[in-house]
């Protein structure tokens, strides 16, 4: 099976990709991480114009599109912080985007709405990616994660066909998750472990839909038994913003730390985690206790966003095979990248 | 009488333009569609700077503006949301816009006070572009409004020139109507239809000014009457935001929309709105039910505004004579432009 | 002493300059000056990214810094607003700063916490420029004020050596005056007269840094008299938002106006103040009434914002030696220069 050209497609849903073109787009990612770094230039879309519309406050994902769509040589124009103006003056999604779509080539959108991105997409004939639609989807995120796990399995030697995945959390709200057990149901022979509070569970549907693709899926709610073999220990922050009241924190024995790894987890796994981890005592999140165990590999995930976003857009606007080309030397000073071969893997940073 | 040169000119009021100054503008925006549109590229504005200066909310004239000044090649600069920090410390705008003359090439600024942007201009020595002075004018949008009619009416082998025009709506209000029969006044033995509520009349300033210039000027309260043999439709939203208590909104009569068209308008009409159209229901302003008909030439009038204010950047800083030598082809992929000789000229958009 | 290389170090305190070091930057300044005034080109950072992450408004030193990052060819993207959504969700500053690593090559940061910029600093491998730091330091403002103080003494042929420097004003909050007598330090033989109400004296600790390197330190709450003999006044707003409750303006006789220049000053000194200058009836700031005094600098100093800035991110980004061969004439329409050699130096502007 080829790969399928995203060209002028709307990214919508991690759904829409299959293995052939997400190792094609991978494969492009490879090629623009120095470019992500600061140590090469391309001007491939110099003169085009990302459109950035937030609907909701966001900072690393729109720092993160801005910042791969301006490497590529593009410029981005943002609306006015979380309101549309003409939005309260009554004007529809489908007015909004047919206006929008004559001033820029592309258009990155985070609405609250799940729908809301799906109508705006429809309307327009520019290409439109979902940057994170509610409850719904965040695909450039899942797209991330999935680069980042398969370049660090590659440096471990390792293969996502078969490995063993233990997603840990609130599994039952938080988009990233759901979009990621999409992805990974695209590769062969996973044993995907979800470790969750019994009132945080993986929703049926996504735990069939792995099944159903020949899939072995676990359920437990001991951290200690689920992450024990695991390759991949992928945490999740408590989505506190999505439940109606308040909400008690995940209790101890979900704390991620050194205590809990050196229990349980396996010498070369890797631990990732969406970000932004939550910090604050007691909130039990991903321990900061780990910031110079090699295995977290959350800050190499992240810098991950720069090439895949990068690759992606370079993708969607049809100039990736012209990337090899158009690549020269950066001449600014840049630091030694703290990346992912090293261990530690970044300089001054509290732990 | 040969064009004003707008080279270092501010631009305040619809009232600087004649003519011929218009004819050399719309020219040259006639060159810059295909960078309008993703086609080209030109760099003529590379390494300038724009500040733009919103004391008011706004999306589209902010994005717009954004994007034309991108597309030529410079950069953008925002203040941050609607309020100017240094002014909150009693700082004058006679200080602040010395102090960004400083920093920028031009300015886009929008002031609810009308008198602001004057003062600002008054104390600058780089051109200032009024994008919008409350209740007073709004010539970017009065000279894209003017640019999509004349590139209409040459389609349909029409010209301004002699034309029946029909003003509808909210004629009171709304800075864009008031610019635009300005514009409109600089054109030969028109019939200008003035189709309001009797609350809602045109200002008797502006009906004497085109009265004063040669020009047919008739009221009614009837749309019925006022749409028939029209040349072109112009419709307006109510300006709500304008009155000072709640306010009813448009009768039923006053909605544009298939089947007042039937009754009433020619088959070569042509319907323009300044947008944002208020598709709440009850608001009776432009209705979608005209989505797919192809009089309907509001999304052509919106992709007017970039290659309209790429023009006028390019004048007032003096670049474009050099444009036609600037342009090569963009080389990422623009889908097939849904513009002006398509009709239905969208596509996936509802009705 | 040879200059110290900035390649690659964060901005934090004006501590960290020293004469060499300056002059060698100023120098930089000197040869960009065309740059920031549109004369001419530069695009040695061209594929750059900066992160501009203000946690507090800023208006001033936001469009500058965005300028002159954009005039040396880079790109800025900006946090949204003053929050970071990342750190409402409990996220660590630490996190924050790494994560923003992986996107940019460089941050300039403003933030209300004495502390962030350095905790934030720790956190990376790329530079950080402090943009303001609560009651802290603002580096890049004392950099502006030294070089155009410099280059107006030069254009009267004194030097900073051995000048007779008043500082007027609210000498107690305000990080600005702060900042400048730790550099004004670095010179020789200077008298630095500290005029100000007895609750709004200097700080100790500064007063006695300046004299320990060797300068005469005065003392006085009469302008009538600090201001004689002087070659800079150094006028300051009262820093109301640093006070607990309501503040009274400044009294009268700290109104630096015509009459008092005309009754204490030289005929040759320099008047400058960091902006904004609060306007208001009765604030006594720094009046009008001097806007076409030629003593007056306030604007040639905010100028030099600018050029200081550009040539700061240069040093930092390691790439002002291309600045020279890589200068191109500008093409757009400038209109003539405001500037350091014209008195009036600026048109149109009321007083």
């Amino acid at each position: 099976m080829p790969p399928t050209s995203l060209t002028g497609q709307h990214i919508l849903s991690s759904d829409q990709f299959d293995r052939p073109t997400l190792e094609q787009l991978f494969a492009l990612a490879d090629l623009l991480r120095p470019v992500a770094r600061g140590e090469q230039v391309t001007r491939v879309l110099e003169g085009a114009v990302m459109g950035s519309l937030f609907f909701e406050a966001s900072t690393r994902t729109r720092l993160s599109c801005d910042a791969a769509f301006m490497r590529l040589g593009g410029s981005v124009s943002h609306s006015t912080g979380v309101a549309i103006t003409s939005i309260s003056k009554g004007e529809s999604l489908a007015d909004t985007s047919r206006v929008v779509s004559g001033y820029c080539d592309i258009v990155v959108m985070r609405h609250p709405d799940e729908q809301a991105v799906h109508e705006f997409a429809a309307a327009t004939h520019i290409p439109v990616v979902n940057g994170g639609n509610g409850a719904g989807e965040h695909p450039t995120q899942a797209l991330l994660d999935l680069y980042a796990l398969s370049r660090e399995f590659a440096r471990l030697g390792k293969t996502i066909d078969g490995a063993r995945i233990a997603l840990v959390g609130d599994l039952k709200h938080g988009r990233t998750v759901h979009s990621l057990v999409r992805l990974l149901s695209l590769f062969r022979e996973l044993t995907i472990v979800c470790v969750s509070p019994p009132e945080l569970t993986m929703p049926a549907g996504l735990l069939e839909l792995a099944a159903g693709r020949g899939h072995r899926v676990e359920q437990t709610d001991a951290p200690r038994e689920g992450l024990a073999g695991a390759d991949l220990i992928y945490a999740t922050r408590l989505q506190t913003e999505r439940f109606a009241g308040t909400v008690a924190p995940y209790s101890d024995d979900f704390r991620i730390d050194a205590a809990l790894l050196a229990a349980t987890a396996l010498p070369d796994a890797v631990v990732m985690h969406p970000l932004p981890r939550d910090s604050r005592p007691g909130a039990n999140d991903l321990s900061t206790d780990l910031n110079r165990d090699p295995r977290l590999a959350i800050f190499r995930q992240t810098d991950a966003g720069i090439p895949v976003r990068m690759a992606l857009f370079a993708s969607v606007l049809g100039v990736g095979e012209q990337i090899p080309a158009s690549l020269r030397p950066a001449t600014w000073y840049r630091p030694e990248y703290i990346g992912p071969d090293d261990a530690p893997f970044y300089r001054g940073h509290g732990g």
